[in-house]
C-alpha cells in the first residue's frame, strides 16, 4: 500500500533509531532528562523564543497553548477550519473552559478587518476577548502557506488590543521549507507556538510549545494536569531532536513531488488545487467512493474539504510511489466512469 | 426619557404589584413555594411540557437547557447571533465544558442541509455534537419569527442524528402573537425550552425551563449549583405568573406600535427593516454616534447588528412615545446633517 | 406545623412586603435599579468593603467569592463541614474547575497550623493553592460563631502565604447579635464576603458578596455568565435592604429563644449542646425516625450532624411555638420508648 | 549517586531498547500500531478486562479513569493521601469538573462503613457520589497492599450504591509480588485500573487503562481531548511491553532490599516502618535536612509522609547500593548529632 494519507505515517529511519537508542536519559519529570532538556532549548532556540516544553502531541502543545493564555470563560478567535476547532475533541471547552469564536478566511488567512471587528468591547454580557489562534501551515485548506505579511498584521491588531496570539505550527517547518523564510519569523509575531515533530520530521512521536520562560513554566502545570508529563521521554526525544537536525530541509522535497503528483493528476483528467507545500486537494465528485476505489487500487487517502480528497507526501514516499499513485487514480478514473 | 433600548426595562404595573404582595409564599428550595409551584405548572402546560422550573434570568434557564441536554465535551450547534453565544458571558464552556458551532442563517433560520452536514460522524478526533439551539423570536436578526414548518424541518434533522434541541424562546411569545401560532407547536419540536417572563410580557424578573419530567429533575440540580435556588421565591413568580395570565396577547399592540414607528422613521427619511414582531432595525452610517444623538434628544436605543440601532417597543410604550421617538429621530436628522 | 426546619423559611412581615411595592426600579442588569444600588451600596458600607453585588442565593454569591478569588485548577482550603462543600452541589468544580481540600476543626475553627501545612509548596505536581474558605457562623457545626481572634490568625496565615480568603457569611449577622462584635470585623481579614438576607434577617431571597470595586467588577461577570443577572431586581432588593436596615437586632430574640430551647429539651430528657446563636443540635438515637415522630406531633426539623437533630429558631417562631415543640418532643420521647 | 528517590527512574534495559528497536509500528490514531495493539491486548488479558488504552503518563490513565466514570458537577470517593488528589495537578475539578470528598483511612485502606456513610442521598443540594478511587500499593502511606478481602469488601460497599470503582494500580504488580495474589483479583473488583509499565516493572513511559470494551471506546476520546494520542507509539510501547512480559516477578526481589534496607537502617538506629513493598519510609527529626545531608552523602531520596523520608527500592539498585545507601544514611547520623 502507498499512504498518502498523512505525514504522520512515517516509521523512524535507521538514523533516527539510532539516536534512539544511544540518548541519554533521565526522568524529566523532574527535569533531570538530558535529551529531553536539549531538545527543549534547541527547539526554543530554532524559534526564537526563551524556552520550549516537549509534549506527547501536537494536540497537547495547542490546548496548553490555549491555557497559559486565557483564563476561564473567556473567548478565542480562530479560524473556521482551524485544526484547534475542528480536530481537537472539543478540548478548549473542556481544558479551559473557553469559547471559540470561529471566523472565515480564504486560504485559512484572517482579514484583520474581521478580526478588529470580532473582539468584543468590555460589557458584562461579552466573554473577553483573550486569544487569536493561527495555523501556518493550514491543513484544512491545503497546506496553505500563511504569507508573512499577513501574518504580521493581523497578529498586530490583535496585540494591539490587549490579545495574546497562539501559533498551531504543527506544519511550520514546510511553511519555511516553501517559501525559504526561517520559521522564527512567525514565531517573532506570537506568544506561543506549538510544532511538531511527528509530522513531515518523520519523528515517531511528540510536539513542543515555545514561549517565555514564564509561560513554559506555567504550561509545565498544564502539561501534568493534562497527563502529559512523562519521565525516561529521552527515548522519543532523541528522534525528535534527529527529526529536527536532518530533515527540515528535505521537507522541499516533498513539496516537489506533490507538486509532480498534482501536475501528472491534472494530465489524468483531475481537477487539482496548485500546492503551496506537501498536501493535494483533488476534487472528485464523491470523495468517499473514490476512496474507497483508490484503496483498492492501493493507495491510501483521506477526505480533504468538501467535494475533495487529500493526498499528503511525506518522508517514506519516493517518486515512484508519486507514479504508482498516479497510474492508480487513472485506473479508478476508469473503474468509477463504466 | 423615552425608554426603547429593551422589553425588559417595563415596571411592574398596579395588577402585578398586587399579584406580589398577595402571594402565597413558601420556600421553594424544599418544593413548598405554591406560587413557584403553580406558576411551573402553568407555563409547562402552556407549553405543552410534562414540568417547568423557575430561575432568575433567561441566561440560567438557557445554560441549564444546555447543560441537561449535553455532556462534557461535546458540541453544539447555533446561529451565528444566538443570544446564547453572544450575549451569555461564554457560559457553554465555563458551566457545560461544551463547544458550541455556529452556523449563518438569514433571519435566524437555519438550512437544514448546512445542520445536517454539521453533525459530525463518529471520530475520535471530533466532539460528539449533541444539541441544536434555536432561538425564535430571534435577537439580533431583529426580532425575526421561525416559521413553524422550517422550525419542524431543521429539528427533525436534527433529532434524526440523535441530537436534542433546545429552544431559547425568550421572545417566543412575540412569535405566537405575530402569527397566531401557540407557542407551544415550536415547543413540540424540542426537548427544552426557555421563556422570560420578564421581557415583552413585563414581569420585574423571571424565566423558566420547560421539558420532560425527568429533565425537569435533572435541571434541578444544575439550577442548585449554578445559584439559582432562590427562598420565598413566590413573591416574584406571582408577578411572572400574572404576566404569563395577562400580558401575552397585549404583544400584538407592541407589534402594531414597532410597524407604525418603522413606517414613520421611513417616512422621515430613515432605512427601516420591516418589523416581524417588537424590535425595529435602523440603518445609520453611524451608530454610536447617532444614539448618542438620540439620547440627547430623549430616546433611548441600543447599537443593532453591524451599521443598525435597535429600537424596541414594550409595555411601557404608548402611541405618544412612538409618536415623540420619531421626532426625535427626525430632529437628529436634521443636527447630524448640519 | 411550628417549622423549625431553617431560618430560610420566614415569609415577608407587613413592613417589608410595603418596602417591596413602594420600591423605584430599573433594569440592574444595565446598572439603574435604584433600590439594588441602594442595597449594594448599603451592605458594602455595613461590611467595610469598597463594593458589593446582589445576587439570587447564598450559593450564587459564595460561589462567586471562589471564582473571583482562584484561577482554573487551583486548591481551596476550607473545613471539612463548610456549606460551599457538603451544599452546594459540586459547584467549586463545576464553575470553576478548583479543587477543594477539606480540613478538620472543633466548631467549624481550623487550627492555623493545619492551614498553613495544608499549603502546598510550588511544584508542579500539586495545585496551587490560592484560597481559604471560612464560614460564620457555621451551619453544620451547631450555629458556632467563630472567635474573631481565631478568625484573624488563621486568616493572616493564609494572606501571609499569599492565598486570598472568602468568608461564608450567611449567618455573620448572628455571629455578631452573639457577640457584639460588629460583622466588619471579621470581613477586615478576608477578602471576599457573602452574607444573605433570605436567612436569619427574614428577606424572601437575596444574598450579596463584598469586596474591593476590582473584585466586584469582575463579580458581575461571573455572575452574568452563572445567570444571576435579574432585570428590575429592586422589588427583592427592597425586601432585602429591609431586613438588613431592621432585622439585625432581633437576632439576639432567635439566640435567646434557641437557648430556651436548649434548656427546656434538656429538662425533658435530651441531650443537647448548648446553642451559641439560632441552631439547637439535640442528639437523638435514630434522628430519621425522631423527625418523624416530631414532624406527626407538628414541629418539622432538620438532619444534624450524625447522631443530631437540628432545630432553628427564627423571624417566624415565638415563644409559645417554643413551649408547643418542647411538648411535641416530650411526647416523642414517651412514644419512642413505648 | 545512588537514587532512591523513585521507581520512575529506572533506565531501560539492553533488551528493553532491542524490543524498541525492533517493534513494527504504525499510526496508533489512526489504530494501527502493531505494537500498542498487541501491548494494550496483552494488558487488558493480564488484568482480567475485555480492552485496555495506553496513554503516556499514569496521571493520564487515572484521569481518564475518573472522566468516564463520571459527568460533571458528581462527587468521588477517595482516601485523603490517593495520588489522584495529592499529586495530580488538581485534574479531577479541570478535566471532569467532579469534587473530591477525601475520606481517612490507616494503610491508605477505608473502612467500608466511612465509605457508607459517604454517599450522599438524593438531594438537590448534594453532588451525585458517583466513583470511589482507591489506590494499590498505596503510595503516600508507604507502599502499602490493598488487603484483598478489605478491598473487595469497599467495593461492594459503593457498586451496591451504584457507584463505579477506579483503582490506581500504579504500583499494583507490587502487590502481586507482595502477596501471590493475582493482580487481577483485585480488578475483578473495579471498572476501570490504570497501571504503569514505567515505575517497578522498569519502562520509560507509558501507562494503561483497562475495563470493558464500551468505557475503553469512550476513553480514547477522553485520551485524544487530553492530548494523550500519539503516532508511531509502538516505540515505547514495545518497551512498556517487554516490562510487563519480563519485570513482574522480580518486584520481588525490589521488595526484599525494601526490608533488608529496613532492618540495616533499624540496626545503624533509624525508626523505619516495616515495609510491606518497594518504599521505605524513615522517622527523621527534620526530612528537608536529613535529605539533604543524605545527598551529600551521595544518596538521593525524597519527603514521606510528615515527619519521614522515603527511599525506594527498583530495577536499578542492587545490593550493593543498599550497603552504600546504609553506610550514607549512618555517616549522616553522625553528622547530624555533631
Amino acid at each position: 500500500m502507498i499512504d498518502l494519507r498523512s505525514d504522520t505515517v512515517t516509521r523512524p529511519t535507521e538514523g533516527m533509531r539510532r539516536a534512539m537508542t544511544e540518548a541519554p536519559l533521565g526522568d524529566d519529570v523532574f527535569g533531570e532528562d538530558p535529551t529531553v532538556n536539549r531538545l527543549e532549548e534547541y527547539v526554543a532556540d530554532l524559534l526564537g523564543k526563551e524556552a520550549a516544553i516537549y509534549a506527547p502531541s501536537g494536540t497537547m502543545t495547542n490546548q496548553i497553548g490555549v491555557h497559559v493564555n486565557t483564563n476561564r470563560a473567556e473567548e478565542v478567535l480562530i479560524h473556521e477550519g482551524a485544526h484547534v476547532f475542528v480536530y481537537e475533541g472539543g478540548a478548549p471547552a473542556l481544558l479551559s473552559s473557553v469559547q471559540l469564536r470561529t471566523l472565515p478566511g480564504e486560504g485559512g488567512v484572517l482579514d484583520p478587518e474581521t478580526v478588529r471587528a470580532a473582539i468584543r468591547p468590555e460589557n458584562v454580557h461579552f466573554p473577553r476577548t483573550r486569544l487569536l489562534c493561527l495555523e501556518n501551515t493550514h491543513n484544512t485548506a491545503g497546506g496553505t502557506v500563511y504569507p508573512l505579511e499577513d501574518f504580521a498584521e493581523v497578529a498586530a491588531v490583535a496585540r494591539e488590543s490587549g490579545l495574546k496570539v497562539h501559533l498551531d505550527g504543527a506544519r511550520l517547518f514546510n511553511a519555511q521549507a516553501a517559501t525559504g523564510t526561517p520559521a522564527r519569523e512567525w514565531c517573532d509575531h506570537v506568544d506561543t507556538v506549538s510544532v511538531c515533530s511527528s509530522k513531515g520530521l518523520g519523528a515517531p512521536v511528540g510536539s513542543l510549545l515555545a514561549g517565555t520562560e514564564e509561560v513554559i513554566h506555567e504550561a509545565r502545570r498544564a502539561r501534568k494536569a493534562f497527563g502529559g508529563g512523562m519521565r525516561q521521554a529521552g527515548v522519543i526525544a532523541a528522534a525528535s531532536l534527529y527529526a529536527f537536525e536532518h530533515n527540515q530541509e528535505r521537507l522541499a522535497e516533498d513539496h516537489e513531488r506533490a507538486r509532480d503528483l498534482a501536475n501528472r493528476l491534472r494530465e489524468v483528467g483531475y481537477e487539482v488545487d496548485p500546492p503551496q507545500t506537501n498536501l493535494v486537494l483533488v476534487g472528485v465528485d464523491d470523495p468517499e467512493r473514490f476512496l474507497q476505489a483508490l484503496a483498492r487500487e492501493g493507495v491510501l487517502a483521506t477526505p480533504g474539504k468538501p467535494g475533495y480528497v487529500r493526498l499528503c507526501t511525506h518522508l517514506d514516499v519516493g517518486d515512484e510511489d508519486i507514479e504508482a499513485a498516479v497510474e492508480a487514480a487513472a485506473r479508478v478514473t476508469a473503474s468509477l466512469e463504466r
